[in-house]
């Protein structure tokens, strides 16, 4: 038996990494930024316990294009390297700097934000760039030294006459990479990955209007200066406490983040836990409306400041996918796969702080000012419901806020609206049924013949309302939801009334046989109601039951199993055997006369359900014109 | 100047492999499956050329669970490695033996599937296994060696008892994945990836039932046996020439790639190019209807019939996503961002070379059978039509197959269109004037008007089907498109006829003032035609332009330029000023029945125009109520 150790041949990791370690070449900048950001921050670190006795300053990270010589340099003034830590940190692959500095300085330099995870960044410049080199000088007393390396394992290191501080890295772009020395293109990325970095970050200049002196003449003409391009604001609204604060910060930082954006967010969320987990973030409700194919995606994702990605599924919980913000961890372990992410301990932990902090912000401000946030509820509804429906935690805490509009403008909470219509609306079982609507104009004479009866009818109008109310059933005791136009009037919520008919049994039974030969269609089923001679004489009806598993097949899941789905809409037609109406029919002598009667009826039955439509629609409208004249 | 050579520090590649390389821990099988299939295809190949003096025979690659011992192995009777080989492609990271083996034998290779790529794979065994063992015996005249390691950069190396020929990979399943030692998990991830690789996988046995012989009584009980349980099928469809395949054969294998799914594909393109790059595959025209949200990732990509991913997203061009089937393509990089793939050329040539297959299938099918192409076009014309939006070569080849379903169910290419029409819809300026509805149904009476008039109207009812009207508009030449409902008959297209009205201008004039008072609704502009005297007395049509415009932003891009998406609804409402009713309403004395004429007519035109809802509606139905009785 031998033993051995494995060996990593050095000439086929480069390619490797090269081709696998970052799908996205222009990664390489946020990567040598970050480095160069560690750099800075160390420094200020061992100045600030003493260990460094240089002046840290007001470093900046300079971003420098040279078009001519095809070169791209990042230039910091941070701790620079002696030639010693050239060969530990920049020579040994995948043996990480800022993992050693962190351990050697873990209680104090917890919370200094250096960034560095694993030492392969820097070899992402190989992604892009024929050569590299590096010229470091440290803060110690030692000399500069150059390390130039073409992307083989050999490298050259040599004396370097630089005599400030830090590190410039020059990028000597390959010819397949060089979008990166066009202005735009690493504007762009400035934009994209450091536009919230810690350290300054310079790129090129810009002109600048110096106010003019106090006693100017009106006339007077600005001056301007050339000052440095500063890309980055170092210190976003979410690294500050929320004590420091105020509405206008988080409004200006929202548009700081979409500057496209003009509306403004209706209310914001600031995330700020450093135990079990580190995050910070400010989450914003935009106004959404009915749509829940919104534009996700909107969450940016940082860790330290750097940005990393805009798609946090798998870390927000799904619902919450609808709002706006930034989220900054650095527990998050990224270039992992959402399956990984939803099964990680931290990242749960993470998103269920999400929701509880959402659900807490929510209930303050219900709280705090129902009129606004009732004002509100129709543009936020949809995250709420949804989040209802997916996540039980959320479900429990949002009965504290949850909201139910009636179609006259009130919000009930749930516990108002049971308060409040126990007694006109529980059945002869001992059910509370809570009458809805899902869209007041199409169901307009149905609302009209509930709110005759004194019921509350609900404005439930989001796509998800079926699945919502389905499981308010299973979770609420004894109530059950029924739509307007789930049956007629009397048998929305059923009593124990006695419906006292003016027809003889046999003038129903001739009626019904009439009106089944008449109306033909077999969608249609014919029942007699003995109901007040006021209301409609001819009324058509879906039951709730299939209706409903039919809209939550439509919108996804549920409903699905009992295979509904396809099949063909089922009405009632509800005949008013007390009215003036169904009394013309049977008095009427000639069978034609009682068909015309009757097709005219159940075409205005159909038109208040809005099933009147292509040619019987068009026969209807040319006889009604006839009728008119 | 000193030089020197990066060095990569192993014991820091191993967390990375395991963090970074797979981000789905479960690909560990995949990749030692494929190992073992390069094992013995690389067998299989040096028989063939003799270089291997060894009998071939019928191997299969065993999966085998012991969940005692807590181990998976994976057996291969392939090629086997000495002692030398274990040293050389197992010590050596990223030493991939493949590549070496397919550069030695370059020529004959090419074709023999070999998989591997880089040597990477084996060590992803690690994110499962605790300790890993590799029994293997060479195929050359050499004892069989043991190598094990625990995951530590130290390996051992000892002699084995091995005598068949293969190798033996056992993974000692570490504590925190034994969901790998689940008979249905392995099970689950064999089908997923390996359903369709090229040597034969056994993993346990299953009964399978004798056929009787012929002479057997009727009463006889078949008899079972237990065999090999092979998961895979190792020549899939897409592998044979198209020329040794039928239409059932393609249907069956179908089934095969999607078991849940009961209804036949449409028909199906069969891929096959290698060159400039080598591609197969064979892709589905589903049943798609209206709908435009279907699921997606219904394409599997391969990669030698090693299941890749199901995201084709950048590979396939986005209108044949909704298409169904596989692809396989050694040429497609993996483990990229989807922006690469989109920028990469072989990628590119792909897309467009598919894009055209589709083009050309499609083309012949219509040539060939058009009665059945015409039958089909209502489940394909989604994918047709956004394919024509999205990509302008494929606009240019859908002249040929594209087309335009008229109301009465004549379907007509763009050019038989245009020389049916012509004659009849050519307007006074020279311009082809093509009407379409959007819904048979909501714009009947439109569509009657049109049909009178001996116009043809299409029916175009397609989500996208405004953005494919403005296209069409701009690159056919002198075509407009107007839809039923967007100006009375006699103005959709516009020609030099006198048209002579009963009304003197005096009686006009009134007659618009009348109207105009009693139609406050200012959305409502009043115009006067002197039309055929049986034509609708009132009628409300929505001007083309700006319905689309704002259809168009409904749908996603376009119009919002125009900011027309939240302008209100404009309507005119053509007031037939030949027709009875309005001579009544002009010779009605008392302006209170004038005021009830017009309004019941213009209910009844609402009505026509789906725009009577709500309280309007209900009041309506109720006054013809009365009106009937």
């Amino acid at each position: 038996m031998s033993t051995g150790k494995i060996n990593v041949a050095v000439e086929n990791i480069f390619p490797l990494i090269k081709k696998f370690l970052y799908s996205d070449h222009e990664i390489f900048l946020r990567e040598i930024i970050s480095n160069a950001t560690d750099a800075t921050l160390k420094l200020k670190h061992l100045t600030n316990i003493g260990e460094a006795s240089v002046e840290y300053g007001n470093p900046v990270i300079e971003v420098k294009i040279d078009k001519d010589a095809k070169t791209l340099s990042i230039i910091d003034q941070g701790i620079g390297m002696t030639e010693e830590e050239v060969q530990k940190y920049i020579n040994e692959v995948a043996f990480s700097g800022a993992e050693e500095f962190l351990d050697k300085y873990k209680d104090s330099a917890k919370d200094s934000g250096i960034i560095g995870h694993f030492g392969l960044g820097f070899y992402s410049a190989f992604m892009v760039a024929r050569k590299v080199d590096i010229i470091t000088k440290s803060f110690k007393e030692e000399p500069a030294v150059k390390w130039e390396c073409d992307g083989s394992p050999e490298f050259t290191i040599s004396p370097a006459d630089k005599t400030e501080r830090g590190t410039e890295i020059i990028l000597h772009i390959a010819e397949d990479s060089e979008e990166f020395l066009e202005e735009n293109r690493i504007s762009e990325l400035l934009t994209k990955y450091n536009k919230f970095m810690p350290v300054p970050i310079k790129f090129g200049t810009k002109e600048e209007t110096l106010p003019l002196p106090e006693d100017a003449a009106e006339d007077a003409v600005a001056e301007t200066k050339t000052v440095d391009n500063i890309i980055n604001n170092p210190n976003p609204a979410w690294t500050k406490q929320p004590a420091d604060l105020e509405e206008k910060d988080y409004n200006e930082f929202y548009r700081e983040l979409y500057p496209m954006q003009f509306e403004e967010p209706l209310f914001h969320i600031h995330l700020n836990v450093d135990y079990p987990f580190n995050l910070t973030g400010i989450l914003y409700f935009p106004r959404l409306g009915q749509d829940m194919n919104i534009q996700k995606d909107k969450i940016q994702l940082y860790q330290n400041q750097v940005f990393v990605t805009d798609n946090v599924e798998g870390i927000v919980p799904e619902f919450l996918t609808m709002l706006r913000g930034v989220i900054d961890s650095p527990d998050i372990p990224l270039n992992v796969s959402r399956s990984y992410l939803q099964a990680d301990g931290a990242v749960k932990k993470i998103s269920s702080y999400i929701t509880r902090k959402v659900a807490d912000k929510l209930k303050s401000l219900f709280n705090e000012d129902r009129e606004d946030f009732e004002k509100k509820w129709n543009d936020i509804k949809v995250v709420i419901e949804y989040g209802m429906l997916s996540e039980d935690k959320f479900f429990d805490k949002a009965d504290a806020f949850a909201l139910y509009p009636t179609v006259d403008g009130t919000h009930y909470t749930f516990e108002e609206l049971q308060e409040k219509i126990k007694e006109n609306q529980t059945d002869k079982d001992g059910k509370l049924v809570i009458l809805y609507t899902s869209n007041q104009d199409a169901q307009h004479s149905y609302i009209q013949a509930a709110k005759d009866k004194g019921y509350e009818v609900l404005l439930l109008d989001s796509p998800i309302v079926s699945h919502l109310l389905q499981k308010l059933e299973t979770s609420k005791e004894n109530v059950s939801f029924v739509r307007v136009d789930g049956d007629d009037v009397n048998n929305l919520i059923k009593k124990d009334e006695e419906q006292i008919s003016k027809l003889s049994d046999e003038e129903k039974e001739s009626l019904k046989t009439l009106l089944e030969e008449t109306i033909a269609d077999k969608s249609y089923t014919v029942k007699l109601e003995a109901m007040d001679s006021n209301a409609a004489p001819f009324m058509i009806t879906q039951p709730e039951f299939m209706r409903r598993m039919k809209e939550m097949q439509a919108t996804g899941g549920g409903g699905g199993m009992f295979g509904m789905g396809n099949m063909p809409d089922m009405y009632n037609v509800v005949i008013n055997t007390n009215s003036e109406l169904v009394n013309e029919i049977l008095s009427t002598k000639t069978k034609k006369k009682q068909e015309r009667l009757i097709s005219q009826s159940m075409d205005l039955a159909r038109l208040s359900q809005g099933l009147l439509k292509g040619e019987a629609l068009t026969n209807f409208v040319k006889r009604s014109y006839e009728m008119i004249k």
